[in-house]
């Protein structure tokens, strides 16, 4: 294992150069958080169809139950049950555009990790990389459990345990736990924990969680031990996934309708009915619920005795339980909406879960339609102060709300939201009517097969992956 | 579709050019053997190990349940079923010797496959190869079911099902339904079936079956559809494979001696009892058996109903049943040894059952110990002119026996046989100690693990497998 160990030394060393500036030493997390056997265990996995470009080289890593669609290099680094995605990146010759000036992608865009420890971390692409837009790069980057990296240039990065980076640009910063952050370069710049900041050049939204809330819910010490609301949550359905991961082919499910995927990755269990054009993305989880037309479940989404009434989005990590959402409802990254059957939650069609809100019932919870619902409820009363209707938060320039604040153009800011969710469900196929136009992620995986990858088992290289190059 | 129908016309194409001077045509055999469809049922696996040298290169072809180890490259060919192990190729610097002339090998050797068409065929390196011993060539060759191709220069070169070339040169041959050869070069000859043929520049030695024998047994039609009591046979225990290559990790075996080894990939059903220093090979099946210390079962064997008492070798294809086989002996290469409960076979120690022997058991059959056997047994009597004393043939030097001819030195010819097998045996581990001197296959396979691939699914490119380097 002796490869393994100095691959981890390696990364916290490059890490830990990046960050100084900001006084955080990675080494105990990343070298504690995961027992070494547990990166010989699981395997590797990547899609293959003729629907998404087909590039991998892997150097140096161990690639530990990771999954990979689409172009992806990964030099030097550690991914430990992470899922890479790179099924919306940019081809040869596509016309970007940053701040109003125009460029052309010279290469085919492609994923790369270099020097990087993502620990059950989801990256997905869509880029907004005025750097360089054929490379979406994450460079020294260390990612805690069930963070979301979206959109980078991901360079000398800590995200801790449940902390999403969206559409961003960053160098040497630091994301707190459960922290979302959509905000450009943040260089040199500690996020704390449990703040939800959107900011752009017109409008900024700010939230920060209560104190002693965040960590009831996610609490990282400092030797990488996770514990909290949030991972016990999850960690009650990790059997299920097991007898999944240990097939070749797993099983198809019968009944799927037409224009619907449900991933051979994803569980479904209980009494489920899955609509027309729906996607169940890999590492879903869905029990005894009922998943309307065009709606998805994204990937680390659970979602338990809920209802979707169709056009739904759940972004990654959402979990939603005993919850009824409407026509066109949007749940965020990394969202919590505990409902239970005494204390159900009701959100009302074309209302928005603003990333990273928990919403943990204590008594029925009921969100009004074409509402923007953010932070910690779990009373009635917690609405007062943390839900706006969409209409009114259009007309909005200023507004302090409890422990939100919002700035500038809110028309623009509702617009942005409503505009990459519709986003999210083009791409996804939501609105497919078998035309090729309308085909998207739910379409194309379809014929999916899966490539199964594995360490060595003994000797010095013992954990590491094998030189792989595959698609070219 | 369309890349792998091309790719089978291909095939045909080069195949057919060589061998347009015997008159054959592939191309309905090649084409028809395996619906279409079996070509995308099945994946592809390769082991990982520590031990064995890792560089896989695959292009433009389909490798359906394939099996690789060690150093292999295939390009523009149909790969079903079969087992590539290159576990016994040399190492850049290796000094070889041919005909008294040495030469050093200037590149690590390695397995190269091109334009050719394999069928549950075992290729199984330690070369015999004076033309370039850095590459094991099978170029342009067409392989039917259960063949075997060892040590090649193996060039446009048609063999049936069932035939084994063995540490072989040949050049434009057709080698016939169950026929064994180890004769080197064998350009523009046509081998009969049935024909069991050992030269070397020092002995020879022929068997031909019975006239009607052999199509009892193996019976290929103009289309490729197989028939005979062997195919028969295996096919019973087709089924009890499928849950080994359903599973990520078949689970390994409790109660395995140290220094033994069984597959993963290999049945081991009923009542059975494996020996230390034991190697049951992938593919092998073994059924309420008894395989001694140092014994081995190599691919495609199926043994069932059987003892072996220790350090016997049954090469690839042997089919053992209701079987007591003393000390050392070895059964050859797709030897059927069918004995029932009412009349079993008995092989004495250090007794050689040659390749491609049929023992069919009409009434109790006992080989005496030290003896060779060989061709087509079904009563006692068939003994006086197809076994014969170990201790006689060597001092023989012309013999005729039945169908039998042997010309030569018989010194030799037994000497190369037992060396040969002790080879085999080292080779396998059978006599490992602890000690790295005496490790083989068995103790180094120890820790393999297995990458699985599988073709596209779907368009143009369906049933073909990925552009892929593993390895460098």
């Amino acid at each position: 294992m002796e490869k393994l160990e100095e691959l981890f030394e390696h990364i916290a060393s490059r890490v830990n150069v990046n960050l100084k500036p900001m006084g955080i030493d990675v080494r105990p997390l990343l070298e504690n958080a995961i027992p070494r056997e547990r990166h010989m265990l699981y395997y590797a996995f990547y899609a293959l169809t003729t629907d998404h470009p087909l590039s991998f080289k892997f150097t140096n890593s161990n690639l530990a139950g990771t999954y990979f669609l689409g172009k992806t290099s990964v030099d030097r680094s550690v991914l430990y049950k992470s899922d890479l995605r790179g099924d919306e990146l940019k081809s040869k010759g596509d016309i970007v555009e940053f701040n109003g000036v125009k460029t052309k992608l010279f290469y085919d865009e492609v994923i790369r990790v270099i020097n990087s420890f993502l620990v059950k971390t989801l990256v997905h692409n869509h880029s907004k990389n005025p750097e360089i837009p054929e490379v979406f790069r994450i460079l020294n980057t260390v990612a805690m459990h069930f963070s979301n990296i979206h959109g980078t240039t991901c360079e000398g990065v800590y995200l801790g345990p449940f902390a999403t980076v969206d559409l961003s640009v960053m160098h040497n910063c630091v994301v707190g736990d459960f922290s979302y952050v959509q905000a450009g370069d943040l260089s040199r710049v500690t996020i704390e924990p449990g703040r939800v900041w959107v900011k752009s050049d017109i409008f900024e939204f700010n939230y920060t969680y209560p104190e002693g809330v965040v960590e009831k819910y996610v609490k990282l010490d400092e030797n990488g031990k996770l514990t909290g609301k949030f991972i016990e949550y999850v960690d009650d359905f990790k059997d299920d996934f097991i007898p999944i991961y240990s097939t070749v082919q797993p099983e198809q499910l019968d009944g799927i309708p037409e224009g619907a995927y449900v991933s051979p990755y994803a569980v479904i269990k209980g009494e489920c009915k899955i609509g027309k054009n729906a996607l169940i993305a890999q590492r879903a989880h869905v029990e005894d619920s009922f998943i309307g037309e065009g709606a998805n479940a994204q990937e680390n989404c659970y979602i338990k005795n809920s209802t979707y009434d169709g056009f739904n989005v759940t972004a990654h990590g959402g979990k939603v339980i005993h919850t009824h959402a409407g026509k066109n409802v949007f749940v965020g990254f990394n969202s919590f909406l505990h409902g239970t059957e005494e204390y159900p939650i009701t959100v009302g069609k074309d209302s928005i879960v603003m990333p990273h809100t928990i919403i943990d019932a204590e008594e029925p919870i009921e969100i009004p339609e074409n509402s923007a619902v953010w932070g910690y409820v779990t009373k009635k009363s917690d609405l007062e102060t943390q839900c706006v209707s969409l209409d009114d938060l259009s007309k909005a320039t200023d507004v302090t709300l409890g422990n939100a604040t919002f700035t500038g153009d809110g028309k623009a800011f509702v617009d942005a939201f409503r505009h990459r969710i519709e986003h999210i469900r083009e791409e996804n196929g939501a609105y497919f009517d078998g035309s090729e136009k309308t085909r998207g992620h739910a379409q194309k995986t379809q014929d999916a097969c899966f490539n199964i990858l594995q360490p060595f088992q003994s000797g010095p290289e013992k954990g590491m992956y094998p030189t792989m190059t595959i698609g070219e």
